[in-house]
Parts: structure tokens; C-alpha cells; sequence
């Protein structure tokens, strides 16, 4: 008889660019998200949930090289039998979603469209340290608004989401600024060519880094950078460079000061004079509302990368340092953006629909905190109840059922019993703040033992029984104090 | 000059099978995973989140035909350039990445691992009325604990979650079998062509429809059913089928009655003999923590579909009952099942694992409240401040803040304000609770209009400006009693 062949065994393993979260790390962004809907809630955003998979078509992907559809998304082909079937794809942000849904639902659902979603996206992308291919974006988006008041209203909204999940004030700082702007100078100078504006564009981005000079330089006749390289210039005058930097420079003390300099780096650009005019709206509307410049900032250096925003764009940035992978210090960075998007519902109904909307980077957000020693890494595990006598366990079952009616986490120990210490290692594992043992002695004196384990976690590591049992973290205890002396320890534990 | 050619607008649609959730549905999803998950934590399970997406070979799917991967599943080939890539897919249960997880991080998890996870699966199904191919699941799972301890707590858990999520107590049954009494009944029947257990364990599957005689006829002779087809039977003598209808009958008024009722079906079977020992040892473990027959009972005819069961196999089922689609009365049914799998992780590391736990079906669950009335379909929208004077939006802001730091949801009208009436649908729309009016005069007077709507609402649609104001629900009060004359009338509404 032929030997029957085996499978291979499969390998344990995530696919590439993919990663298990366990514990804290769940419980903390799931807690981080409800606070942030609460916040988004009180606002009069209402949830909205749709599914991890969308057609392509609504994507915005539309198929130009069949070959490979899923360039950037994680994408496959319905199966339909004998046809060939729809493109499907995971959704790679939440806002190509909500264009869909107010698309297709636009008859039943109130004008304005206020909505908020969080969930994971995924990116087809190359994974690399610390860049995972799912990861979680928290979004609040007015869907039908033309009036800057809602832009305003975003910004105000993501300052309160940002001190309530426990960012200080001083800690960060929201900057807004307006693609109307930035086209008016273009406008100012020019540049009706699409290369040169998309070079200049690339500059301004760059302003961060070179500096004012760097970007003069890089606009005109090229720079020498830091590595020695020559970067070639944009190949403008350096008078026709100049509105380019009066408009990168153009933040001043206070925000009229801000605004005056931006009136002046459009002239006489009609789009970006009506750009300038809507940021001191979104100004005015703030401070009414009492948020100062300590919280929310006019500043012409935010670009935000996405072209399909049309007007206002803001950027939530933490400000505090932390140390990067190379010990240098610098600022935490962006965690939040959004902005002005017109055009996205018009894809769908032909008929332009005004949006703006914010997304959260929960992750980063969450990274932020820990950097800040704000959230613990570990949280405490559940009281073990050991097993000193596998044929009792009816007894221990009734243990732990009085601990969790009185709101205590708790478990009996499920392994194999045999080895105590055992017992003792995987309550350290666990990270348990205490132990319970009844033994046969302790069950004829009508006694337990409740062991701390806070303090004495590492020694009861390689303890036996019998030194275990003599430690001061040790308490004997009547049976039925059993809730309450473990109420009184673990409050003292904090 | 060529026209250029036009992309074809997209379909605003969800793939087929697919739907999106709104406002309430989503928060009370998330407000009943959060409970569900906090009753899982206080049992000492610890959250774990893997990715959506799994290599195909974890979850079991071995590509036998390279043309079809993806049945069942929702699957696609990771892009690589030049050489094929892995074979990836969504997963479409929690528990075949947890035995991943298992295997790949079992150096450095407690064991046993407790842990539970919630969140979408996926399903390569044909989509049908009320089936959807993404839906939620809710689970919790001890690995590595070889005792029914761990399957008596599970269905502990299961019973102090359905009470906690709002099913009251005798609505609700756990019903506990076990495999292994199964096969025991088999082998008795000296049964052991695969094709025949088959057959055997399909037609108990039946018994809840066609009962004690049908079964014994399907068994044996085969049987005339309701539409006058004649069914064929699986061709067993009537002694042979004795010992299957024993089993199926076994449950008595009382579990020892039940259990020796099963002890005596299984006969001489060792595997049958330890299965019912097994019940036993959880049925008393129940009974020491309290948990009787009114919340959780053996009961022989569950068999639950899966193949991996290998011991104690459990169902939430809710007792009450529903009109059906036809306007029949029908038992809710099942919301839960789960059992205990002693081989999933071996798959991966050779080495049995044995491994218990539980799957909510958490729609359904929801499915089940809100036909008990027990979940509002809808949710109170905001406070709507309507907007009377568009030069005066910093005003209105400023209100809104004031409602918003205190707790209160509220919003300012942010479509275009030149139509009252639209205001006010709006608000109506939104189900909101109260409309907040301030126009010239009023901030003459320093005062403002506060009208209820939640009485007012189907007038409110056809009314004009002063038609409203002068209906009884509506209240004038000095602008500085915004916050308190709300706080009142939304107290008031409940």
C-alpha cells in the first residue's frame, strides 16, 4: 500500500507586515476609541459603521492595468462561476467609504451629514519597522457644509479629543491653514504650468527642514544639501520666487499678524484673498468658543500631502520631544489631519457635495502616550485561586464565583495542578496580584492563605511551598473574609 | 483635438452580502461587546486582536485546486514582482487564528492562555435576506487546559453574559452534550463505516423536527415525511438503533436522572463512560457556583455541526418566542455555541493542545433584544442651536460650547441657514430633542427661544417660523438659563 502523503505542516506565523496585539495593547486603543466617540458624540456625529470591503470602482481604483489591480490596496476578484466577477478590495481609508455611503444613502440621511467611524484600514504597501499594513484611523467628517463653520467646529473638536485622551495643553498644537491660500500664490506668481507647480509644491513641503534659505534656493538655481550633493533648483527668479516665501514666512506673532502677511503674499489672486478671508472666519469662530493660539494656530507651512483637498487643511501636531531610534531629540509629530475635500461625493452623483472631515492616527496617538509614561504597558492580571487538591475543585469553583459577583477578576488555576510551583509561576506570568491557596490543612481549620504577590513576585519565583508559605506578603484568613481582606489588599496595591 | 474619454461614474453600492450600519446600531454593537468583554476580563481572560488577514495555510485552507483558493473564503496572492506570491485571506472565524497565535507565541503566553477577542469575520458565502458575508463574533478561549473545568466555567461565563447583556433568566438555556457520549453510542452500535456514523450522526441532527418515531424510521426503514416524499433510512435494524434513540431520549427530570440515563446508552463504551463521567464533573461544578438546571442543563440532542469538537460541546439557545417571517410562532433559537477542540493547534506544532471555548454571535444577540424591546431602534439626535442670523455664527458657536462643556450634545446648524424650515427638518431628522432659536430681536432682548421637540415634531414639519414660536412647548428664557432650562427639559424627556 502507497504510503499516504502528509501536508506540510503550516507555519505559525502572521502574514508579512501584519501583527498580533494582546492585552493592554487592545484594551487602551479600545478605551482610547470610546473616548474619542464620546467626544465626537457630543459634537452630533452620529456612528456610522460600513464594511472592511468595498468594490473597487467606489474605491477610486479603476482598474487602468488589469494585470495588477491592487496596486496600494489589498484587492481580489469575485468569484461568479463561470463570469468573471467584480473587483472587490479592504478599504484603505475611512473618507472613500463615507463618500459611498452618502452617495448611495443621500435620499434618507439628514443635511448636513455628520458622522464619525473608526476601524482598521488596510494598505498594499511595503511593510517595514513599526509599518504595519492594517492599522486603525478614527474619523469625524461633515458631509454637506459649504460654511467654513464646520472646518472651525473640526478643529475645536480635535483640540477636545486631544486633552481628553490625556495630551496636555502646551503638549500639542492643532495648525490650519488653506489650499486657497497656497493657489493664490501660485496664482500671484504665474505658474500656469502643472510640472512647475507640483515642483514648487514639493518645495514648500521641504520648508520644514531647508529652512528659508534652503527654499529660496531650491525654488531658484538649486542648493548644495548637508550629504554634499548639488539639488537642482525649481529654475524660478528669485523675484518670482519672492511671493513663495513671503507666503512661507508669513506666520507672526497673533493671527491678524499672520493674516495681514498672507493678504499680502497672495496680491491681488482672488481665490487666495477668499482663502485668507475664510482662515479669519475659522479664527474669529474659534476664539468665540475660547480657543486660543495656545490650541489652535493659523500656520501657512501646512500642506498635507492629499490632493484632494480644496480649502482648509489642518494638522494636529505633538510638540513635546521624545528621543528617536538615534537618541536625538525631536518633536513627536503630526497625529491627526483632515481638511476641506469637495469633490469626492461628485465622483459618485456627478453633483459636487462640500466636505471636510478629520482622521485620527489612534496608533501614534497611543505610541504618544506610552512615550509620555501615560499608559502602562502591563496592566494587573486576575487573582488565581490555586488548586492544592484537584478533587476539590468544587471549592475553588466556589471561590472564584464569590470574588467575581463581588466585581473581582478571578480565576481558578486550569492547568494541570500536579506542580505547584507551576501554579506560582503562572500567576507571576500573569502578572497576578494575588494568590489564594486552601490546602487540606487550611480547609480543616476553616482558614485560606492570600498571598500578595505585588511585592513578592520575583522571589516566589524559585520559592518552594513551604518558604512561600512563611513570607510576610503571606496572610492567613477565616474562609468566608475572603472577599473582603482581598478587597483590602488590593486597594492597597492602588 | 481628441475628446478626451470620460471615466463612467462608479456605483455608489456595498459589494453584494455587504451592509452599513448607522447610529444606533453601531453603538449598541459596541456598547454590547464592551459588556460582553468586561464579563471575559473579570473570568481572567486578556484581550487579543489579531489582523483581518491570515496566510491562507494558517487558517487551514490547503489550495487543493490553485484555480479555486478561495472557497469560503475571501482570498488573493500577495504581489511580489516577478515570482508568485503567498496566498492570503480574510479570516472567517477567531478561533483558527488563535491556534495561530497560539503556536507562533507559545514560549512567551501563560499557559494556560486565557484569552477573548472580538471583532468582523468573513464569509465567501452566497449572500441571502438577513445573511451577510462580514459580521461579528465575540469569543473567549482556554488553551492548554486539559480539565472540564475549563468547559463547566466557559458555560458559566455564557450564562453571566446573556443575563448581563439583558436576556432575563428563563429566557435563556446553556444546553452542555459531549462528544465523546456520542461516540460512545456509536461504538456501541458496533457502527464503524465512516459513511454509516455519517449518516447516523446527520439523522440525530433531526430530531428537534422530527422526534423520537421519525428518527427511529430514518434510522432504520426510512420514513414518509410531511410533503408525502418518501425519505430512505440509513438501513439499521431496530435493535441496532435502540442505543441512539436511548441517547437522544436520555434527558430526565434532573441531571442524575439525565446522566444515568446516558450511562446506560453508552453501554460498555470506555470513551461513552468517560464522556458521561466528564458531564457529570461539570454538572457539579455548576452546581457548587450556583448555576442550575434553569440556566444550564445537559442536554443529549445538541450535537453542533463542527468536526473539530472532540469533547464537551455547548449551546446558548433563547427560549422565548418570535413571529417568524410567515407570522408563525418560533423559539428565537441559538446565539452561542462553542465546545471543547483538543487538535487545532497540533496543525502547527505536532503537539496536542487541548483547547476549550465559546463564539457569541453578537447580531444576533442584538437581533434578540430588539425584538424583546429591550434596545430603542433609534437614538436621540443632538440639540440643534438653528441658525437665524449667518453674520452671527460666532454667537452660536459660543452656545454650543457652553451646552458641550456640560455634557450636553448639541450642534449648530451648518447647512445653508437662509431656510428655516430646512432648520428645523433637520432637527427633525435628527430626532433631536430640542431646537435653540436666537434671532434679532431675541439677542435684543437678551434672551432666547428653547422649543421641545420631541412632542412637537410631527407639527413641526409644516409650521412656519411663527406658527412655531407660539406653540405651549416652546419656552423664552434670558440667554444666561440656556444651560439650566435645557438641562430641565431634557431631564424631563427622560
Amino acid at each position: 500500500m502507497a504510503k499516504q502523503k502528509k501536508q506540510p505542516r503550516p507555519k505559525a506565523e502572521t502574514p508579512k507586515g501584519f501583527r498580533d496585539y494582546f492585552g493592554a495593547e487592545v484594551t487602551q486603543r479600545s478605551e482610547m476609541l470610546q473616548t474619542i466617540a464620546g467626544v465626537y458624540h457630543r459634537y452630533g456625529f452620529d456612528a456610522l459603521e460600513s464594511a472592511a470591503v468595498e468594490t473597487v470602482e467606489a474605491l477610486g481604483k479603476f482598474l487602468p492595468d488589469v494585470e495588477r489591480p491592487n496596486a496600494g490596496v489589498f484587492a481580489w476578484q469575485e468569484d461568479e462561476g463561470e463570469k468573471p466577477g467584480a473587483w472587490m478590495a479592504l478599504r484603505y481609508d475611512l473618507t472613500a467609504p463615507l463618500a459611498r455611503v452618502f452617495a448611495q444613502h443621500r435620499n434618507d440621511l439628514p443635511t448636513p451629514y455628520r458622522r464619525y467611524a473608526m476601524g482598521p484600514v488596510w494598505r498594499n504597501e511595503k511593510p517595514g519597522p513599526g509599518r504595519y499594513r492594517q492599522f486603525y484611523q478614527c474619523d469625524a467628517d461633515t458631509v454637506g457644509a459649504a460654511s467654513v463653520a464646520a472646518d472651525a467646529e473640526i478643529c475645536a473638536m480635535l483640540s477636545d479629543v486631544l486633552e481628553k485622551v490625556g495630551i496636555a495643553r502646551g503638549d500639542y498644537i492643532v495648525r490650519v491653514n488653506n489650499r486657497k491660500v497656497l493657489n493664490g500664490v501660485l496664482e500671484t506668481m504665474g505658474l500656469v504650468d502643472e510640472g512647475m507647480r507640483n515642483a514648487v509644491l514639493r518645495t514648500i513641503d521641504k520648508f520644514d527642514k531647508v529652512g528659508e534659505n534652503g527654499v529660496r534656493e531650491l525654488l531658484t538655481k538649486g542648493r548644495l544639501d548637508a550629504s554634499g550633493a548639488y539639488i537642482d533648483g525649481v529654475g524660478l527668479g528669485v523675484d518670482q520666487a519672492a511671493p513663495v516665501i513671503a507666503f512661507l514666512t508669513s506666520k507672526a506673532g497673533d493671527a491678524a499678524g499672520t493674516l495681514a502677511n498672507l493678504r499680502a503674499a497672495v496680491g491681488g489672486s482672488a481665490v487666495g484673498l477668499e482663502g485668507v478671508q475664510e482662515l479669519e472666519i475659522i479664527s474669529e469662530l474659534l476664539s468665540a468658543q475660547g480657543y486660543g493660539p495656545d490650541r489652535i494656530e493659523i500656520d501657512p507651512s501646512v500642506v498635507r500631502g492629499l490632493g484632494y483637498y480644496t480649502g482648509p487643511v489642518f494638522e494636529a501636531e505633538l510638540t513635546f520631544e521624545i528621543l528617536d531610534e538615534k537618541g536625538r531629540k525631536r518633536q513627536f509629530g503630526s497625529v491627526a489631519g483632515g481638511g476641506r475635500y469637495d469633490d469626492l461625493v461628485k465622483r459618485f452623483t456627478g453633483q459636487a457635495v462640500p466636505a471636510t472631515g478629520v482622521s485620527i492616527g489612534v496608533d501614534r496617538l497611543l505610541a504618544a502616550l506610552r512615550e509620555k509614561g501615560r499608559l502602562q504597558g502591563v496592566e494587573h492580571g486576575p487573582v488565581v485561586i490555586t488548586v492544592m487538591d484537584r478533587d476539590r475543585m468544587a471549592d475553588y469553583q466556589t471561590m472564584v464565583a464569590e470574588l467575581r459577583n463581588a466585581g473581582i477578576r478571578a480565576e481558578v488555576y486550569l492547568g494541570n495542578p500536579k506542580n505547584f510551583g507551576n501554579q506560582l509561576k503562572y500567576a507571576d506570568k500573569r502578572n497576578s496580584p494575588v494568590a489564594v491557596i486552601e490546602g487540606g490543612d487550611e480547609k480543616e481549620k476553616g482558614v485560606i492563605q492570600i498571598k500578595d504577590l505585588i511585592l513578592g513576585a520575583k522571589i516566589a519565583e524559585n520559592a518552594t511551598l513551604e518558604e512561600w508559605k512563611e513570607r510576610p506578603s503571606q496572610f492567613e484568613v477565616p474562609r468566608d473574609q475572603l472577599v473582603a481582606k482581598l478587597r483590602e489588599i488590593l486597594a492597597g496595591q492602588g
